[in-house]
């Protein structure tokens, strides 16, 4: 696996399935960029340790994605509440514009608030 | 854990993690409601076997909801996609008795649809 935003993205998702070991090992590699080498002093470890370390963590991860599939249904969710979202500013700008109901208004609050609260998820 | 609805909820998303033999033993006892002895009798094993499938099985899944908490999120997620649908259905009622805007009902139906997704994910 190349260093890319994927390793990010399982971390965020099954970081708390790893070792203290392989979590530290991993996010060193991966969010801060470090090298082995680098890593491998910090943590008081061989060069070869840590890259054990890092193959193992990511074998877990790949696994249990293929497993559970969070990051893909992840992914998915955000890409529904994009579409519910972009459809509830066309209401929106309708509304505000044209008919100036309250009713309308009051009911796209609170569904703004619920979107926003999934998304930050 | 008494026989309650939690674990097949549990079985729903963890249920992937664990050995052909300890999903077998749990969902015959939860979803399939046998005893221990008829399940002993189904697969060749001891009663104190499948006693102890189930109970491993329930470790696993309980010490996966404490890290990932699929089950905890599912049911928040679920109860946003219904506030959302409640208060679509109230812009809808709306706009079909009183504004009869074409664009909005469009809208509409794209976030109906797309909800509909969510929900049977």
């Amino acid at each position: 696996m190349s260093k890319n935003l994927e390793v990010s993205n399982l971390l965020d998702f099954y970081g708390g399935l790893l070792t203290d070991k392989q979590r530290e090992t991993v996010e060193y590699y991966y969010n801060d960029d470090l090298s082995l080498g680098e890593i491998a002093e910090n943590l008081g470890i061989s060069r070869q340790g840590v890259r054990d370390s890092i193959k193992r963590a990511e074998t877990v991860m790949i696994d249990m994605e293929e497993k559970l599939g969070l990051v893909k249904k992840t992914r998915e969710l955000r890409r529904s509440l994009d579409t519910i979202r972009h459809n509830i500013d066309i209401i929106d700008e309708r509304n505000m514009k044209v008919y100036r109901s309250n009713a309308i208004n009051e009911s796209i609050k609170v569904i703004l608030k619920e979107l926003d609260r999934l998304s930050n998820e």
